[in-house]
Order: C-alpha cells, then sequence, then structure tokens
C-alpha cells in the first residue's frame, strides 16, 4: 500500500500527542514533521519520553511551524491547534495543495452565522466552509474520500451524533426536547497551565461547567439539524470528572410514537434495534452493546471505538441512549486517522484499535 | 444541654464509619455502643485506625447486635444496615422504648404497595410506615422532633429532593417530565467486597447503572408527589465516578410558564431566586450559589451541606439546577445527625460542619 | 480562656485554605484578616466556596497585604508564603510586636550558611534566625510558649523528624546511613498553574523529583543533628503520587548495636518500643501503631495526627520506621495552630482533631 | 513467519486479560483457547467487553481448564494462575509435549529449599525447578529459546533485576546493604473480591504492606546471588499507591568504590553509564534515561518498556538507581510475550510496544 508522508502542527498539546502516538504506529502513514511554538528545537524523545523507544523519536525534532515548508514536506498535515489559529495555517496548506485534517472547531460548522454566534467574531474564511467536510467517517465517508480540508468532529459532538443521528434519520425519536448530560476527563480541557485544572482541583471533584450554552453546541445543532431535516435545538450539560480519558453520554430522548403496553414497547425495540443495526453493524468502530451491558469509559480508552446501549422506560414513555467514548481517540485524534484512511485508501481501521 | 446516649447499630460500612465520626465528636452525644457481626469484639480503635486517637475510641468495643441490650443502654439507635435488615432491627427497639434513626429505606415509604412494587417483597411492619416520618429537616422539622422512628433519607434523594421540593411547591415547574442525572462516588456502594467497585474497576471509569428503573425512585417519586400534590413519576440515571465521596445532581425542568422575551426570563429568574430563598435562606444547611458559581462536590465533602444553582435556558425554555453534596453526610449520616440535634432539641448545627 | 486575634498574610494557597479552615472553625482564636495578592477585594466565600456557611466568611474580605496594618488588627500572624517572601513580612510585624508563626523556610535553619548552601542566596534576616524557633511542638514546646518568631516545620521533615529524633536521641540508631523514602500528594506543590501538576499530568503516574538534594534536607538534618548531638547526613528521595494530601515516608536505619539472635531481636524491640513510648504515649497528635497494623494515609488525612509503625528485619539487621501524615495538617497548618495553642495557653487539642 | 497456537490458563485476572489484549493483536501468535473457571461458557467479549470489537472475541469461548485438551490444541501455553495452582497444570502439559509459560511464581526459584522458606509448602515439582528458565529476556535470552518451561518473573523482581544485575555483575555496587523501594499500583493485588483493595479503600491511600519479608525476595536474591556471584541479601518495602499501573522502584546502593572528589565521582558516573549502556543499548525494552529526566510510570504504562535513571549523591556517597515499568506488561504478561518472541523465533518486539 502506498505511503503517504504526514505532518501535525501543533503536536505538543493531549491530542497532539496521541495523533503523534498513532502515527508514529500507523502501518502506512509517514510522520515526517511536527511543529510547536514552545518545544521547537527539541526532539520527540526529549517532549514525550514515552515514545522515547521508537527509533523515529529521536530523529524527529519539533519545529516552528511553517506552512509553505510544510506543504513540501507532507501529503497530509492535520492542525491540533486551539480554535481560530488552526484556520490561519489551513489557508496556505490547502493553497499549497495539501490536504488538511483540522482538529479544530474552525472548520466544523456551514454556516459563518452560527460560526459568529457561538465564537463572537466573524469567521476568518467563509469560502472554506463550504469546501470542508465534517469528518464524522460513519456518515460522510464518501465526501472524506474526495476532500482537501476535513474538520475532525468535536470529542462531546461524537459521543451525542453517533448515538442520534440514526434515530433521527429514521424519524424514531422527536427531534425537539432532546437532552444530552456528558461527563468528560480531564485531557478534554487540553494541556495548559491553569488552575482549574491542577490535579488538587479536579480530584476528589465533580462539577458542571458551561451551562446552558457550550461551543459545542454549534456543531452538534447543525449536524443534528441535516439528520433530521428540521432545526434542532438541544440541552447540552458538560461535567467534569476526576479521569484522563473518556466521555460518557446519557441522552433523553422522546420516541416519535408513544408506547403504553408491552407489545407497544417491544415493537419500538425492535425498531431501535434494527435502526442501530442497520446504521452500525458493518462499523468497525461502534460497537451496540447487547443484553444487561452499559457503556463504560474503561472498555473503550485507548481505542476508537464508541459503545452505545439504550434502554426504553415504560413509566415515563422515554428512550434513554448512553454513549461511551475515548475523548482524545474517537473524541479527537483516532477519528482524524479514521479520515486519514479513507483520504488515503487504506482500510479504515489501520493502525486504530 | 442534656447530654443523650446514643448507640449505632452495624457501624462498620461507610454510613456507620461516618456516624462514628460524627458522634465522637459531638458535643452533646454521649455513643455507648455500637454492633457488628464481623468486627464484634473489636474496639473502635482497631476496626477504625484513623478514630484511635479519640479516648473512646479504645474503650468502645463492637458487640453484636442485641435489641434488647441495646434499649437500657441507649435513648436514641441508629441504625445502619442493609435495606430488609433494619425493619426487624426497629420494631422491637421502637418496642422497648428507643428513638429509632434508620438510615436504611425501610421506613421511608408511607405505601407499602410501592415497597412491594420497588423492593419486591411485602413491607414486614406496615404499621410502622404510618409512625415514621421521612427524615428531611428542611421539610419535616416538626414532625421529626416528636417522631420515634426517623427514616432518614437516601442519598440520591436528597440531592433531588432540596432542589425539586420548593419548586414543585411554588408551581414554578411542570410537575411532570422531570429528569434527574446523578453522579456518584465509590463509597455509595458500599464497604462490601464486590469485583465491581475494586479500585482497578472503578479508576478511571465512568458508567451509568441500574437504568432505568433505581429503587431510590420509589421514596424521591413519592415525597414529590406530596410536594406537587398531584402523582409525580421522574427520569434518573444514576452514574459511578471515580471519587470516594460526593453527589452532583443535574436536573431538566419545564418552568410552568414558559419564557421567550428578556424580560419573561427575568422574571421567571426573579421567582426562583425569591423561591429559594424562601426555602432556605435560613437553612444552615442548604447553600444557595451566586454569581457565575456552579456546585462541585469538592467544596461539600466532608461537610453537611447540599449547594445548589440554577440556570434558565432561553434556547431549550428549560430550567436547569445542579446540586452538590456528601453521600455520606448530608446523603446519609450527617442528616440522621441533623434529625438527632433536632429531636434532643440541640441547636440544629450541633456536632455538624 | 481568653480569645486571640489571628491573621494569615497570603491565605489563597492550599496552606493558608487549611489554616483559614483550621482558624474559622477554632474555639479560641478570632480571625480577624486574611490577605492575598490576587483575590485582594473578594469575600473569604467567593474565594473559598467550601467555607461559604459559615457566617465570617461573607464579613472576610481578603486584602492586600499590610505588616503595619495587620500588626495593629491581629496579636499572631500567620506567613503562608513562598519560601524568600516569608521574611519580608516577618520582620516588620515582629518590630510591631506581633507573634509571628511562619510556615515558610525562611526561618526554620539557624546556620545562616546552611540556607545559603540550600537557598542559592544569603539569609535576608540573619539576627532573627537565632530568635526563631523550629516550631515542632514534641521538642519545642517550651520554646514555642514564649517565642515571637515560630518556624513551622515543613511537611517532608515532620515526617521524618518525629520517627527519628527520638532514636537518635535514645542512641539506639546509628547516625550515619539514614535514608528517608518519602511519597507525597501533590498539594504539597502548593496551588500554582504548572503543567507539570495538572491532573492528567499527575492521575496514573508516580514519580521521584528532587534527587539527591531536596532543599528540606536543609531543616531536616540540622535538626537531627541537634537530636544526634553530631553531623547527620542523611538519604532523602521524594516521590509524587497521585492523592490530594498525605505523605509517607519510609525509614531505613541502622541499629547501633547488632541483633542475630530472637532473644536480641526482643530485646532491641523493647527498647525501641520504650523509647517511642516515652517520647509520645503522652503526645496527642503521635498515634503509635500496635499489632500488624501500618501506616496508612487514608487513616490520618485531615487530622493533625502523624502514625509511626516500626519493624526490624533480622535478615538485614535493619530497623524500618514508617510515618504517614497529612502534609496541610501535621505538615502545614495544623501544626502551626498546634503552636497557636501552645503560645497562647490554651489546650494543645483546641480545634485539632 | 510460522504462526503458533497459543493458550491462556486463567485468563479472567488482571495479567490474563492483558495477556489476551497482547494475543489478541500479535502478529504470529494465534490464540487458540482461553480457560476460567468463573466464566466458562461465556464468549471473551462477554466477559471483557473491551476485546468485543476484536473478531475472535465472539468465538472464543472460556472453557474449563484441561491440561490433556490444551496440549492438543496449543503449541505454547500461558498460566496466569495463582502461585500453587499453575504448577498443577504445568506438568501434565509439559508432559505432552507443549511449552508452557508460566507467569506465577511456582517455578521461578532454582532452590526448593528457599521455596519453602518463602511459600511454607514443599514445591510440588522440584525436578521441573532445574529444567525452567528464569524468563528475564535481558539475561537468558539464549536459554529462553531452548526452554520447555518458562518461568516469568514477577512484577516487583522485573524492576529490581534489571537496574541492578548489570552493575552487580559489573563489580561497580557492592552486594552488601542494598534496599528496594518500590510503589506499586493496585492490580498487582489481583482481580479478587477483596475490602482492601476496593476503590474506597485504595483511592486517597498510600501505604506499605508486607514488612519486611515479602515472597518476593526470594527470586529476588536468589537473581542477585546469580549475579554477584555470592549471597546477597536485600531489605525490600513495597507500598500500594493508588494508580491502576506502574512499579516505581528506587533502589539504594554502595558503589564498590568511595568517591569524594569531582574527578572520582565523574569517573564513576562514566563507569555506570558505561556499564548500563553495555547491558541495555541495544535491548528494545529498557531505556536509558539522558539528562534530567526521571522515570514516571506514566511514560511506561500500556508499554513493555523498563525505564531507569540514576544519580550519585556526593553528600552520602551513594548510588541512586530509578525504575519504571507497567506492572502488567513489562512485570507480567509483555515479558512472557517476549519470551514467547524469542521461543518461536519472531522478531523480540512482535506485538510489543
Amino acid at each position: 500500500m502506498k505511503t503517504k508522508k504526514v505532518a501535525i502542527v501543533g503536536a505538543s498539546g493531549y491530542s497532539g500527542e496521541e495523533l503523534v502516538n498513532l502515527l508514529l504506529h500507523h502501518p502506512h502513514a509517514d510522520l515526517v514533521a511536527v511543529t510547536s511554538r514552545q518545544n521547537a528545537g527539541q526532539t520527540l524523545a526529549q517532549v514525550f519520553p514515552k515514545f522515547a523507544s521508537h527509533p523515529k523519536s529521536k530523529l524527529l525534532r519539533f519545529v516552528e511551524p511553517n506552512a509553505e515548508l510544510l506543504a513540501k514536506q507532507a501529503d497530509v498535515v492535520f492542525l491540533a491547534l486551539p480554535h481560530g489559529v488552526a484556520a490561519e495555517y489551513a489557508i496556505p496548506l490547502i493553497n499549497a495543495g495539501c490536504v488538511v485534517i483540522d482538529l479544530s472547531a474552525d472548520f466544523r460548522l456551514k454556516s459563518p452565522e452560527i460560526y459568529k454566534e457561538f465564537y463572537a467574531h466573524e469567521h476568518p474564511a467563509p469560502d472554506l466552509l463550504k469546501k470542508s467536510v465534517y469528518g464524522l467517517p460513519e456518515f460522510y465517508r464518501d465526501e472524506i474520500k474526495k476532500s482537501l480540508l476535513i474538520a475532525s468532529p468535536g470529542c462531546y459532538p461524537t459521543s451525542i451524533l453517533l448515538p442520534l443521528i440514526p434515530l433521527l434519520k429514521a424519524g424514531l425519536i422527536k427531534s425537539s426536547g432532546i437532552i444530552a448530560d456528558s461527563l468528560s476527563g480531564v485531557s478534554g480541557a487540553g494541556r495548559k497551565a491553569d488552575i482549574d485544572y491542577l490535579f488538587c482541583e479536579c480530584n476528589e471533584s465533580v462539577r458542571p461547567y458551561g451551562v446552558p450554552k457550550h461551543r459545542h453546541l454549534s456543531e452538534i445543532e447543525e449536524q443534528l439539524s441535516f439528520a433530521a431535516k428540521t432545526k434542532v435545538t438541544i440541552q447540552f450539560t458538560p461535567h467534569l470528572i476526576p479521569v484522563n480519558r473518556g466521555i460518557l453520554t446519557t441522552l433523553y430522548l422522546a420516541p416519535e410514537n408513544h408506547f403504553s403496553t408491552a407489545e407497544e414497547m417491544a415493537a419500538l425495540g425492535a425498531k431501535i434495534t434494527a435502526c442501530y443495526a442497520k446504521a452500525y453493524a458493518a462499523e468497525p468502530f461502534v460497537r451496540l452493546l447487547e443484553g444487561k451491558a452499559l457503556p463504560d469509559t474503561k472498555n473503550v480508552v485507548g481505542t476508537n471505538v464508541c459503545e452505545i446501549a439504550w434502554r426504553l422506560d415504560p413509566r415515563t414513555g422515554r428512550l434513554i441512549v448512553m454513549s461511551a467514548e475515548d475523548n482524545l481517540v474517537k473524541g479527537a485524534s483516532g477519528q482524524a486517522v479514521q479520515s486519514l484512511n479513507i483520504l488515503c485508501g487504506w482500510p479504515e481501521t489501520a493502525g486504530l484499535v
């Protein structure tokens, strides 16, 4: 299989580190450059001792990011940069013929108006929004294959969209009144010196934040609206819990059809089972739990898998759907590599577990 | 102030241990007996090294539980026993003239039918259900004063009822469609040898459980129905998170009146503020958060305080209320001591922070 | 008992926060002022939501530190400041007639030369070094009573000195070849925005640091030398472990007399038992473990107790002594309050557990 | 490369689970059977949801262990059983022509007398002790190639032997007076229902145990004695810390030659550097840290790497060596797979990172 040269801009955060990890061990990708302002000049081995046993880790040295140079070195460039900064690099890279896989939120929205509403400034490259594809492989595989700019989804959005899109597309649930309650590990906050994320501030603590209007709502609602073919507004409450990695999302949903008898409940259950099976039975990275099993982040951490389970509650008439993923893998870098695999025509599971 | 003699039946679990802690340091209670099947014969100091510096810890020895004997020794007996076992001890103790403060679920319900539905067997003493009072001091203070059998509320129920009862009583929210999403520390599962609660099974893990019909729903819904004066059925999803102590509950509620303009939102906000202030401004153990503050379990662990904050979401029309408590203190032993204080005519905050 | 007015300079770090906690609940101390550069203007309740239920927390507002003003307000001033900064405030406060209890390392050494060796600059007030007393109550109780400047010991030193001083004074162990291997919770690193102490950098990690010459060696060795009446040089290796609080120290020691038979071992064991009993049987905050019990930080966290246990190893001829303490209580703020109690003639356990 | 069929007896503990993980993803090994008494009848996917995305996980079903049957199915059988139980299975398997890789302590010692001293009963198969090879590839690679019974080293022993053996062989340190202070994650205690290892008993806790004579001393000292060519007795103190995985060992050593000047220290340092480089520069799974880097378990967890760093202390004349490894990988299952790779003539790093 043909090898491709890849580079990472902003490789010193948690997503960047996981991307380095995945690409160092990828069977077909050749990591040729990593950039980082604060670590320029140091080798991968110096910045990340955990990769020091990899032969490349002593050869590969962080450099200052330079789009022109990167475009010469790499076929595909990953951007693992803060929101707002990514766009700066994406534009010259694309102009220079690179394919860009952006892990930031900069190109996830189709609507520059919604971008402005949630990010409080004009989008820096509204034309590129039209060209970008939302890198959720389970729903945009064909578009990813031929895209030059893949906007890899956020961690919360992935954990919410995977369980919801099939149900909305099948018309099994109401598109109004959706509630998503999410719990995230601390790596989601990034590797930045901030007292709020010190060990002693997070350990033995659990807290909601960003209530009621978190920025991720913009891409979640846009994608849900596409699926439902109507404008969807949801309730979303993120919480910070003391684990390094993992997102657990609990969704509260109203089935389109009421069920009151055991037969109606069984019938609806069968439809949900069929809906998810149709959407995901052949998907390598979505695991539909069976029997009494419920999602647990410890079963997905370190993998690109999103676990999904659901229950109908005859007492309330609601459908509860729960998902678990690793926020740095399926919620960030693993999903970006999944897009890379699709893009390059490699097996979609290459370099991923 | 007059001292009372108190005893604890089943003092070797986590709630029992916290009760020992609170009663050893209580200014007016005199802990005279502790019972435990598995630790009979050992001193408090041997079983709980952390109490070994207290003079009583070397004098007080665990004994086999014996209701007749306890009734002679103590004025008030706490039962920190599993559900179903507590009733066995409550009956003879009450007959012998003791006041019983029961931390189990055995006497929390008024309806023996609901008990049977949720606990899958007939209630062992339906007559006592009528005599028992639900030991939530903020709402049953007067009844606690003169009761012989106080059924101290569960940990999840406390975290859900304190935020909800004032809103329902004031008619500010709809009594239908309530959702409670709760996160609990592992001590809630008790000190029992069970692989599911081993360090390596809980650490770096988060998982829902008991979906969709947890037993605590029975007492939550009964109390909410009393407050709303109509039958209330709610959605409740507990999750296990890797902390020792603490419950964080997020409630999704529908205000009785829709709000669409900023003025309507402000007006509704003012009503909610007033409602909570009326209910809790004078309460020593309910803390209404102000400004941007949101509940965080680390701010209540080790205290008898329940923190409450709320937000109106103009995008969805919902009211989000969040609470945090220590499941072993306000959610169990601290609340039981609060009832003891009321019962004995001591300051309600005696021995509690 | 006569109340004293106390103030805290630098109350927003972890030691400062614990000091606020202890002094807010102290039966005889009246906390009248708290200072903090970054939080000036805010109430205690705003900075530390966990204290918000205390009536004083809404009245007490952080101010900029001003020695002159503090000297007028308070009888005793605690300095919870970084090393080097504390001395600046101590001098004017003492000149103004305040008693100062300093939690930093600035006045712990008697020798300005050793200070310079370990802290790399001249001591700012060498005259005050002569007046200061090392605030380890178990050994300097009488000096503390009449001192104007109490240098409260460091967290590692306390965990090492309490087990060692009695043995050295009694001549039971050799003063050479001592090894102290210590494990500390992350709060020991302070509340500062530093990537090294982020949750994800500390959780699921354990690492040594400061090898082989940690600054705390200076005060440890000076105190051990006083006890042994000869210059003592020890090996000390601190490690960072993922707990909020707690220090566990394991000491490797050579008994002065070799033991090879069971009788010799029993005889030596009896001497050690007697030595520790003599030193600590009457001490409220040193707990000598018996039988098979070994120290565990979870049994001392939140208390001012230091647990000690020891074992003779007939295979190696060594004595192993292990201690556990809460680094923020007996290792910092609790010990400082213990000194306050002594100084003010209050019961030594007042406000401490 | 030729595939080999492998089986795991006792695959439901933590080491067994990690072995399943490694063998499911191994490029040349074909996992054909897994046994477990308590899980017999269930598929791998049911017992370990985290492997459910692997195609084999739904085909492979746990069976009752049966040596005769296993011998027919597999070329190599791993025993991940408790001490004492492993020997029962090893004997018939070897008689039936299987190669056995035993992760228990049953065949690690050469001396049945030492076995009896530490395990308190006669060795069940003293003849096999002579045939077994100690599966530490860095020192027994040639013997592993042709062995029928590989006794894979324990977790603590690996973390102690790798840093010590080269120094002892080179005569750089004294063989007497060695101290090993080790910190282990809770998975080292195994997946068994025991109150001591509940989340709430381990979290926010650190404690020594097995002081002063832990069973692992027997194999550590036997191997060190082989290296030093004289009987070696060491001091070893294990501690339990709240992480899932990882062992950090700190070794306190006396260099054979004293060093007092900077030149002597530099000369000794150069010898140590050369000694370790000779031993490990070509080893894929020993990482010699350079510069200021010190071992950190988070850099080795999930890998088969053991990190080593050292410091000379001119104040005490000692050499401090520190190591970090994943107790379940290099300390157990990864090392066993490394032996498998050697045995089968595969690249030693196959299936390992």
